[in-house]
């Protein structure tokens, strides 16, 4: 028989694998509810009502749809099957669809518990979303996203906030990050000033790969896409803005003078890193007017946070969007909100070795055993210690000391009571700390006091 | 525009609920902890490979399966039609599923990572699973399952174990429970001793429904399906077990004297009560031989657990499987489990009124302010609460102080900062206690001592 497997692209976590990641979920759930943010879970399917046309054209087709239960095939006769795609005929045969990201489903649970919310609305939400990609290093078909939004509110306040609970979040885990910044209405204003308002999209696009291609890559790709040698040419002093934010920001406010929209963009941005300053961010934020992600439903600021010591993509995202739940028929709430890359800040903390020697999940001792009589002893002294807080097992089969020493050795249980009769007559343990290989007979209970230390 | 929805069966989870259910979790994981159970996740969806035939025919029509990514239709050709059925044109169409519970995963889990595993292996798990059941009070189609096992070793130490769990579970979230404690060889010698050893699965079905439908009943249904009068007249001592476990055993002892396998059943009972009573157990645990739960792949000891203050079925059930790996290639790893069914312990608790008031989870201070300035100054302080651990919000909007007062009362924040330009003069804060009504002016650096009090 061969070994059972696991659909291509999902992932088992092992017992260190867990302790590991809830480690970095628990991090980031303690910061999010230390900004008065509150949890909401939405069901892993959604009507595909609600998640197709969300995602575009491409997004479409990468939903995990659920077949219908009961007798689907009916829905469809053998005079259809001649007409129909797979992607026309997935409609008659399937109603429900896994979620593809957490924000629809976020904005779908606004507008539906419209009544029973209290806006602003803070909430955060971990979840699982599965997207049909092709699997490859990196990138699965079922991974996490750790969401955290306000809606019903423009305040510029909450973009502060969100860039304090990434420095908070980054401190607490020990990662070095840079934030950058950008506001949608910058990059308007400048379609705007450049006369191609409408390509907004094109010009955006090609942009976004300054870093990777370079002005004159961008200048290429901007021709080719029709746009004027003279437009190129004015966008020059744009992609080359030198100097700190605020020098940026006044060479911006000296080209853009002339739109509206560009300019509101400015005052927003100078007005997030004022409220920075003010509640004492000290992050190393970047004016980035390369910076687009997501361009479709972001109105004004944009967010991407990079670690500085590892070659990983953002690990962070987000920015402000003002209709999102318009798509539900609930236009007119603005709302912002970031998204933290659990899988990639995984990859960050291992590449730098960064996890905490000793984690909450770990047994901290196991009882080793001569014998039955000697087992029974464990129980009682076993129960105290848990009684004080302290994970700890006896080992439940009678067996050789030997196997049992294995068994913390490969469990990395830091230590280990051995009880034999010797042990039972005196009331101690034989407690050996497994790190340093030392023992000592120890009253039982002294033991918490002891491992503890 | 209609509201949008979700799926029949499923559900949202606010803020509220999520924190209730969240105090259920961490109890429930904390005690698994402490007697070093260890965390895995599995996907959720597995190979349909791995699910069909594991939970019946009617299990196999209640998975939920996953339609196949790209051209599934020519998978489909007309030909087939005529001769397909739904359920078996499923298997052309998809090839994955939702998991049905945890424990399927799970054994599928330690034998595609049995090099990866330290036996015994401990480990629990808290995720959602699937049933396309029909939708009812109190019955949903995505649900949470929290199991907690051992596998590696037929120790009855570990049910002991187990036991020991439900009472601390329980005993913390101070739900009064009855354990029922049955051993599937006990059920097993039985029908031996009755000579109808084949008919195991008839009887035992008959004799689950005693508290049901009574002895007159369970004869009743036994003679329909064709066993003798004469049997059914030998097997009432049986069901009118009298005294305490040590007394219903004893007549068992005598009933069962024939039968090995029913003799095995009850010294394994008897040493697990015994382990029980060293390991300082309290919990009210009855021996009842009614008890039969999933028989089909159930061993040994059975458990189910009812709470003693609401009607409510079994909240906790499980027991031993001897090979439960073997489905999948790795015979003979003896295990033991438990799941909480965290849906019914929600109802429990919320019947009974039992959910601590404050929640970690909650804002503690909201700082209202009557302006600009004022909401500036609210941001230092804020930070330094922050960082002493303290939930804090900043009202977001300059607008009235009614609204913002509002939004806290909403939102069950008991204590809220008010700030105008006395305060900012002076260094302080108007504290307001939302519980009680009143207010203090408080200097900034006093505000955590009073509302941690």
């Amino acid at each position: 028989m061969t070994r059972p497997s696991i659909p291509k692209g999902t992932r088992d976590f092992t017992p260190e694998e867990m302790s590991r990641r809830n480690y970095i979920f628990d991090t980031i759930r303690s910061v999010f509810r230390l900004y008065g943010f509150q949890q909401i879970e939405t069901p892993a399917m959604e009507n595909l009502s609600t998640l197709l046309g969300k995602y575009g054209e491409e997004g479409d087709k990468l939903l995990f749809k659920i077949l219908n239960s009961g007798d689907w095939l009916s829905s469809l006769s053998s005079d259809d099957m001649s007409y129909l795609t797979s992607n026309s005929a997935s409609t008659l045969i399937s109603e429900k669809g896994l979620r593809y990201d957490l924000t629809v489903p976020f904005a779908r649970f606004v507008v539906q518990n419209r009544d029973k919310i209290q806006f602003p609305f803070r909430r955060y939400q971990i979840q699982p979303v599965w997207r049909a990609d092709r699997p490859q290093k990196g990138r699965y078909r079922e991974f996490y996203q750790c969401d955290v939004d306000v809606v019903g509110t423009d305040s510029l306040l909450c973009e502060t906030e969100l860039i304090q609970i990434v420095e908070e979040v980054y401190r607490r885990l020990g990662i070095r990050v840079c934030l950058h910044l950008n506001n949608r209405k910058i990059l308007a204003g400048i379609a705007e000033i450049l006369g191609e308002a409408e390509r907004l999209t094109d010009i955006t696009v090609a942009i976004d790969k300054l870093d990777k291609i370079g002005s004159e890559g961008v200048n290429q790709e901007l021709l080719a896409k029709g746009l004027s040698e003279d437009t190129v040419n004015r966008l020059q002093p744009i992609l080359n803005l030198q100097g700190d934010n605020g020098e940026k920001l006044g060479q911006l406010a000296y080209i853009l003078k002339d739109s509206e929209t560009g300019m509101k963009g400015i005052e927003e941005t100078k007005e997030v890193l004022r409220l920075c300053k003010s509640a004492g961010v000290k992050l190393d934020i970047m004016l980035d007017i390369s910076l687009a992600r997501g361009l479709n439903y972001y109105t004004g600021a944009i967010f991407e946070v990079k670690a500085l010591d590892v070659e990983m993509g953002s690990i962070t995202g987000g920015g402000r969007y003002d209709n999102l739940t318009g798509i539900f028929g609930m236009p007119g709430v603005s709302g912002v909100g970031i998204s933290f890359g659990a899988d990639r800040i995984y990859d960050v903390l291992n590449q730098l070795n960064l996890y905490p020697e000793h984690s909450s999940e770990q047994t901290q001792l196991l009882f080793a055993h001569f014998g039955e009589a000697e087992r029974e002893y464990c129980l009682t002294i076993a129960n105290a210690l848990r009684s004080k807080g302290i994970n700890t097992e006896v080992y439940p089969d009678i067996c050789k000391i030997k196997k049992q020493m294995n068994y913390a050795d490969q469990k990395h249980i830091p230590f280990v009571a051995i009880v034999g009769s010797d042990e039972i007559s005196s009331g101690t343990v034989m407690l050996k700390n497994m790190l340093t290989g030392e023992q000592q007979a120890v009253q039982s209970d002294s033991i918490a006091e002891i491992i503890t230390l």
